[in-house]
């Protein structure tokens, strides 16, 4: 099976490109070197129509499709990785709640999208746990009187101190393993919410994500998503494999663009011509495009097949798609590096930077090896614990 | 874009599947054995129609668009690598005929075929040249009173002895370079013709390939396929690369199915288990599965833009799908003998077949350097000599 | 630490790298082809030595140390891979009779092979276990009024129907895990010893390695060597896999060799100038070059370390030698393959050969993942189960 | 021929170890952060003999043997890529101030650093030039009434603004080609040298690199090392690329090492036991492990021959070991991270630095392009443009 946009569809992806280099590029290296909160490009980002693009269309959103999704996400990623990662992981959380929110929490959460322009935030990790795991999560939630109360400690907390509300993923006391699972809105101004140390990472610096403590956190009733458990079952959540892997291809790109522009316009001693017309510099030119490409028609079949695949399926999608995409975004990155010389490390030409940013995100869950997990006992037909 | 097969499209490449299991795969180790023509095959792939797969509707055949007959050369080397290689050779032919050949022509050549089943070979391989070279053939046809004379020698000429006519791929005298390229479809029977030495190679041995001389050989006007050069300006023979990746790639996936089922069905001492609940195992699957997926995206993309792609850009379009599918059939061929261990260098077991005939036939032009030197100068623009 | 070899010892490297090349090398072909065994050749291994290489000088052989023996493989595989493979199965059991046999054992068998030529085989695998599993032998030997019997199904019994004694790896019964390892030197005329169906493989066809059943077959008390278990605490079968790293290299040094002479000595229209004036034709050579070179490093260094170094600790430096030689000569191999083109796959020149028996000798145990394991738990402390 | 270190040699390298762990390591972050130059840890190498470790022993230093200067490298390396790195380069200057400098000159220079711990740096780099090539320097030195001049523009211009002399690698007017290489010692206090813009790169920041200009920079005839075009024919430059490679191998080590121990003591949900226990862990690490030692192995080897090898074939060497050791420490610091996961991409761990440094110090000339053409050429014969 093999799919295509509609015209509306590649207007739609037309404006992500064009939103990519006008508004977002330009502020990417400085975001980086500043490690800071990307405002003006989320403004953007509103403006568009993009931080609406899960959300469904009765609701004001752009309800795009899967495909859809991860093409735009392709060509935002192309301008700023920080800010199309954040938006992703935004997205994400609209998905869920338009799966699995009540109406009400649908008519609450959906305009403060769609007229405010506000942020929600996704924060899974703990830092006891390796990355992806879903059961027995250390972040509780327990019933109390009137409400209930979040307590744990959360780290790689994405836009912390930006978002409107964190979906955190908790435990609900009493169940077990991923029967527990249980999403949480936290409203950003909750008690108890305290974001601990520095964030000064590698790469994705924009993305501000430290370590957050929950202690005796109090939330309403109206937060949780769904049943404990219930968000499990959707397929939903796979999708934050899909759309990384639409980041790094889109970065990728961008590095591999760069350095074709670069070698066809440079000349070095003692070669009389540019770059270009080096033996070499095709071939390397010619296995990062095929590199590139082979992972991007991957992504691209796991996302038009998203919609008709079982949700339990789903994570095995994601992953051929992460996969692929992991392994062409690094090695594409760093021969960009070498293909370029010396000059390629310096901060003022933007590889050094996307090469950052790659290694960084290909780090998020589900890695190289979940990954090759996942799909090696899907072939072989064997249970996943 | 992206692209869908109709139901008619689908239901022949379903056949294919069928032929290819039914028919082709029993006989395909004792024709490796052998190093024999491939005659109750290629008499099978005539009574289901394929040999007529690129002999055009209006002539009795399937008139099988690219992404059609690519699916299907895939579907039919899971089964047997060389009668499907043959068959797609003969096919190109057809294609040729097809594009340059007079309406004579056509109603002479293709009832051979479609009535009678026989088979066209295509010869282009000279000891002399590197492989692919299209200028400065050295075997040259040259005008004679009443018709025209060959002579020269060319190697790897497959289906020698079988074919009914051999597309020889000659430079016409008083032409130069490619302007020169001038394919003669000369008789099997003619006059001149000699097979010489043996056939004795790695793998693909059922391809019969020796090599052939022309001493004299006469041949009437009526054999000359077009104007000098004028083949190449027509974007048809690139089509060879875009078949062979889908050989190589039914192959490795057959292997690749071998190994699963193995892994699945097998367990050895001290491991209680099958193969398939190891951890490495599933790793080494996963890993295959991808690659290959990766690799039949490209082709299949490859072949989805091909009729609607520029003749000068089509072996573009076939060298990436060529080069990602032979990475990925050398690749997966040898870990497939690696996880099924020792027992897979036996000849009871496909395995060792499959990795011989993969890397045989990833020899053929254009091979792993052509195609990073064409796509490399297409994404540098630089012109290609 | 490093290591040199002294006059003496390098008189023998060089005596080796002649008799590889004048005497071996020329029936190399023809054995595979043949899939017979390398009578004339061992004949000629005999002559000069080295069937005696790991007999010590006290019973008239060369008792070569770790370093002077693999030095010398690997400059043997160099002319032809079944004979040195051969050679060094023998050598092992040379050097567990040196190890472990008893005075008596020792003045039979030594004059066997220094006097008369014999040879020795060594047959570990069974058809129910994964590659070099020494717990849990199917084969069992068992004491008999008077004697012992063996019975049990060897496969891969590498010069069955040519060795004078086969050492076969037994459990004893009556004894648990490795602790009832037990090998027997049993007379090839022994009774109730079966050669199975038939020897047909992808290459070290000349290692003739069919399949042996043992049913009632009766063996005398000077067949045993050592106690049950007793031989596993040597660290002397450890070695296997250090010889199995010398062959692969000789064997891909020899397929680089070839092809950089091939590409000195040839040149293919339209190039003007010899293949070696290709940039990349030179790249390839480089890296294979390199990453030989690298292997042997290493190879050579295990062997440096080999007498200094704890029995318990060999493993991981024949794990090390196996894993780089493996991927060394696979690389290689295939490469060398790819860079002389078609011609390279007809059984007339020498790299499709090579290319087989690498594939296939690389399978040997340890294989690939079981090197990654003992080195993987060496280096992180993890005790082998 | 393999090579042992003597105990003076081998105290020389525990000492270097030492120097390492306890002086270097504590301070590598800080620099990295700052991107400042390495005062502290250059007097650490001073008060511990190691700025003179390429002074000849008449003259005071350790006049250390290649082997030992290498080994000596890779050991402080491990704790601290920027000051080891820099401590090389001058070395360099040592050893060709010992190669071809005058008496004079011997004792003006040396004890300037076996005294008073001055640094030496080499700048060779321009703009308009791809990575180490030699003929054509656009900056040029002129003769002048009393002295020379010196005009041009050099980048990665290491330690400007804190060596005490730069050997300044100029074209001599009039001469041409490599003929015209001429190194000159300018005082860091000549007229008319000028500092440029920032130093803000990728890693080795601590290298403090900027671009440096020169304009009628007014030296003395005394700082003129050797006549145009001798330095080259020395072969004591090529052992740039040697110190490179062990510079490369001491920090991957490091982050091995690293990574080794965080696997043994961390412990991560749902997994009961540490990291090291499983099974892909484990063989990410032997991987790792044997990739690193084979290209120290190649290193050392190359290391060991330097003395004994013609000028002219040590560029060759030194390609080699700079090449496998690009490879194995770009591949190496890269899977750390993902081994150690998330985590492993925040500052406060050594790894994403050990990263930075690795990608960027392997774009030092010659790069690998240039080392597989330098290898590539010499196997097949092919002389060297």
């Amino acid at each position: 099976m093999r799919f295509t946009l509609s015209d509306a569809q590649q207007s739609l992806v037309d404006k992500a490109r064009w939103v990519a280099e006008e508004c977002l590029e330009p502020r990417a290296a400085g975001y980086d070197a500043a490690a800071c909160h990307t405002w003006e490009s989320w403004n953007d980002l509103w403006k568009h129509g993009f931080l609406a693009i899960s959300v469904p269309k009765p609701y004001g959103g752009l309800g795009a499709d899967m495909l859809t999704y991860i093409t735009v996400l392709d060509r935002l990623a192309y301008g700023c990785t920080n800010s199309t990662m954040t938006l992703h992981m935004h997205s994400i959380v609209m998905q869920v709640i338009a799966s699995i929110g009540s109406s009400e929490q649908k008519e609450e959460f959906f305009p403060d999208v769609v007229d405010d322009g506000k942020l929600f935030g996704s924060w899974g990790s703990e830092p006891e746990s390796r990355g992806g795991t879903r059961a027995g999560k250390r972040t509780v939630i327990a019933p109390l009187e009137g409400g209930y109360v979040v307590n744990g400690v959360k780290h790689f907390c994405t836009m912390a101190g930006a978002a409107h509300r964190y979906m955190v993923h908790c435990a609900m006391q009493g169940y077990m393993g991923v029967e527990a699972f249980q999403p949480v809105l936290v409203p950003a101004d909750a008690p108890g919410i305290k974001i601990q140390g520095e964030w000064n990472p590698l790469g994705m610096r924009a993305t501000v994500s430290p370590t957050v403590s929950f202690e005796d956190c109090i939330v309403d009733r109206s937060c949780l998503l769904g049943e404990p458990g219930e968000v499990l079952k959707m397929g939903v959540i796979e999708g934050f494999g899909l759309g990384y892997a639409a980041v790094y291809l889109g970065a990728a790109q961008r590095a591999l663009d760069f350095t074709v522009e670069f070698c066809k316009t440079h000349q070095f001693d003692p070669d009389p011509a540019p770059m270009s017309s080096s033996v070499v510099v095709q071939r390397d030119v010619a296995a990062m495009t095929m590199e590139l490409e082979a992972a991007r028609q991957v992504l691209y079949h796991s996302a038009g097949l998203w919609e008709s695949t079982d949700p339990a399926q789903r994570a095995v999608l994601a992953a051929r798609a992460k996969y692929s995409a992991t392994g062409a975004a690094l090695s594409v990155t760093s021969t960009c590096l070498q293909t370029v010389g010396g000059r390629a490390a310096l901060k003022r030409l933007p590889l050094e930077r996307l090469y950052r940013d790659i290694r960084t995100a290909t780090l998020m869950p589900p890695n190289v090896d979940r990954c090759l997990d996942l799909v090696g006992k899907s072939e072989l037909d064997v249970t996943d614990p």
